[in-house]
């Protein structure tokens, strides 16, 4: 028997809650520290979440006429220079290749942050009607931001995620493809994640370097801290007349090319550890759960427990995602292994439950013990599977409403996010100053104008002037 | 109607071969010059390609146990330096970041051109025990390799590709992991691509910088030169002993790891061109051909011919990959543009065609036309892309076949290289020295010396000694 050394106890989220998240990232085996600095080793199972959350979310993409594509990882400097807003968001955290082999390269070259400028020459060179129009392209690939503080999954220099790129005919177009993707964004986050969304619209100061408009999603962690968990950008013409992206019209007139950019990434995988997890670790939901359920045999060494395991994993992984954990550590290591991995469902059979003709399946979110047929057994586990999945949501969403507090001044809202975690509602002016003095005072940041507007005053909750919109505010990671 | 562009020739392939093949790329819209020089864009048709060459053999790697994660783009300088041959090979074409910001970097990291360091440092870290054993992992990314000549897919600065890494217990298993995947390797080349090859291993001079085996698989192109496709690499404990990887086995004694590493790249891409194609442009192999049916409508204005053309779309996509070209083009210009792109069927439906209730299927790969009932149309149309399928096949196995020829001498082999597309077989005795003289005389390589041996001699064509082994020879992309 090998040294029982999974049971050891991670750190108690109400106590250290960062110290927590880095024991789940480390100890469920989703993520190592690598030897290249401020980046992480994705481990199989940390990666197997992600090819669960690429499947879903590159089918949408598909379904709604986006094709794959492949942008180089380098960018020529000439290339960042060209749209003013872009490179002041970018310069001061991209990395440079200045060599190749032993010699010094005549132009610099810069890792993608993002690839604007890559697919803005693309489309200035490719598209010439309207016959071109919609060009609605995205690519999933890594890349490079060279941050001074880095944490697994939410911040690193390098990171896994996806960026559409697309162009259209008119500003109206590319404002709604920007909208659209934000909806496949926030049903994915919601109905496959289970972590409810507040969806709106970044301020001036928020939004992305280079962008007319950005949208985004926000979701709460457990501490009360916001993730910004993706955004979309309406760019208007702004690249295309930087670029020069035009294109002839039905009416053989030249036309500026509109566009728009969206992406999520791996921090996806940071807010499901922050939303969903718990003192005994992970907890996934089961649309992204690598093994959806864990056979644990109980006695295995008793005649026909093995088979039989074996025996149920075949029924099961016709339609469910299911291992047998076969090694020779004890079964009450498996069942904290199972826990601390996150895994939704685990089903226990051991000699007696054979006799019984039946097994116990443990829900990972309540703890909950269910002794079910054998016989019948895979519709119960799929039942139970789909409602673990809107327990959680559930869960998180109750938690989210009752963590949002009204704030009539910056002091209260400082206040609030001081003693309680969440977010605040507040009216704001919609000056900037304003946003500023929010930032440098209650040390929170503007997360979003939600679409769903709700009047909770009639004046800015900075300098007393007239508000019209209702703004979230929060501590984010 | 717009300018019938499509239909303009692309260069005789027996004309200007490497032209040709450029056309194709370009016109194909496989894939496009990048603002990054060396570089592509991988277009959205050349990465559907590329899509279900990663989905085909992603299967085969998930099946046989190996699990995909992700290490880091960058690798410190230190640990490239740790392995002197593979320092060796790789160092004078890595791209080097210096910089980050405007800040200049203490230690300066490189761009993976294959990762063995980051794996190696990354076992030696995480496998302890004989229960660690064996690790079969594998990534799907980019690499970038600093060359000097590129052309499109098959040499360039930056290409998409899988390497396998993995550490096993003994020699032995390491050596049968490496044989093991190029067999899933040639299978799939064989098989999916319809791309024969010969297996073998590579001399001491062609091995990977830094492995104790090279396995590969050869295939010759239309115009008689070898592209080397994948290969394997069995590294004994060599990087182990390096890296410190070590485990305590079951008689609780230290030992040294043993290694494999394997790859396959969007090279693929371009031995499917130079195999296949022909001078109507591309020809895909089913198994890989993101549309693998094309409706084509004729007289698409006339009542219920589109309407029959998305009911014969819906009917043949449950199990195919179909699209309907409804796009306001004349039908030539359509027929031209699905033998550019290589589609393998076509499907043309009139309102002759529907009043007779058939429709007619032309092949890409003969051009021979079908006249098929409506009703059943799907199964033949099955059945015609399993027959396209071994007849690409047949077709390059009985090319391959015929372009391997005997030579005694390596002023021979110059002369049948010179004069005659193919590869040479050959015997040799072993030495070094002797390979150099084919190198730098009849300007070809060793391709490998194939597990099949045949006995084409009995002393070195180039000394004279004492020979044991057939090698084949080419000239090589």
């Amino acid at each position: 028997m090998p040294a029982e050394k999974r049971v050891e106890k991670i750190t108690d989220m109400n106590l250290d809650f960062p110290q927590w998240y880095t024991d789940v990232v480390r100890k469920a085996d989703l993520a190592d520290y690598a030897e290249t600095g401020g980046c992480i080793i994705v481990r199989p199972y940390g990666y197997g979440v992600w090819e669960l959350i690429v499947s879903h979310l590159d089918a949408k993409f598909k379904e709604t006429g986006h094709e794959n594509m492949y942008m180089p990882l380098l960018i020529p400097e000439s290339l960042l220079e060209k749209e003013k807003d872009h490179i002041e968001g970018f310069a001061p955290e991209v990395a440079w290749v200045t060599h190749a082999g032993s010699e010094k390269l005549t132009e610099r070259f810069y890792i993608r942050p993002t690839s604007e400028p890559l697919f803005s020459a693309h489309f200035a060179k490719t598209i010439q009607s309207w016959r071109d129009l919609p060009r609605l392209y995205n690519q999933w690939c890594t890349v490079m931001r060279w941050e001074k503080t880095t944490r697994p999954f939410l911040r690193g220099r390098e990171f896994m995620w996806q960026e559409g790129h697309t162009a259209h005919a008119t500003n109206e177009e590319s404002r709604e493809e920007a909208l659209r993707i934000l909806d496949i964004y926030a049903n994915f986050c919601e109905e496959v994640l289970c972590i409810p969304v507040i969806k709106g619209q970044k301020t001036e100061r928020e939004k992305f370097a280079g962008a007319m408009n950005t949208y985004t999603f926000e979701t709460q962690m457990h501490d009360g801290k916001a993730l910004q968990s993706g955004t979309t950008h309406d760019f208007g013409d702004k690249f295309a007349r930087v670029f020069n992206i035009q294109y002839t019209d039905k009416n053989n007139q030249l036309q500026y090319a509109f566009q728009s950019s969206w992406g999520v990434s791996s921090r996806l995988i940071g807010a499901i550890i922050m939303v969903h997890g718990d003192n005994n670790g992970l907890v996934l939901p089961p649309g992204v759960a690598p093994t959806q359920i864990m056979i644990v045999p109980v006695a295995a060494h008793k005649p026909g427990v093995t088979e039989k395991a074996e025996e149920l994993r075949n029924k099961l992984c016709r339609n469910l995602r299911v291992k047998v954990d076969s090694t020779d550590h004890a079964p009450g290591w498996k069942f904290a292994e199972c826990e601390m991995k996150g895994i939704p469902l685990r089903l226990e059979i051991g000699p007696k439950d054979i006799e019984a003709g039946q097994c116990v399946l443990v829900r990972r979110d309540t703890g909950e013990k269910i002794t079910a047929p054998l016989n019948g057994v895979e519709g119960i586990a799929a039942d139970l599977l789909e409602d673990i999945r809107k327990n959680l949501f559930a869960h998180a969403k109750e938690r989210l409403t009752a963590q949002i507090y009204v704030a009539q001044s910056v002091a209260e809202c400082k206040k609030i996010l001081d003693e309680t975690p969440g977010f605040i509602k507040a009216m704001w002016c919609g000056a900037d100053a304003c946003e500023v003095r929010v930032k440098e005072e209650a040390i929170a940041t503007s997360r979003c104008i939600p679409f769903v507007q709700e009047r909770v005053g009639d004046k800015c909750f900075v300098c007393g002037g007239t508000a019209e919109k209702m703004v979230v505010w929060g501590r984010a990671y």
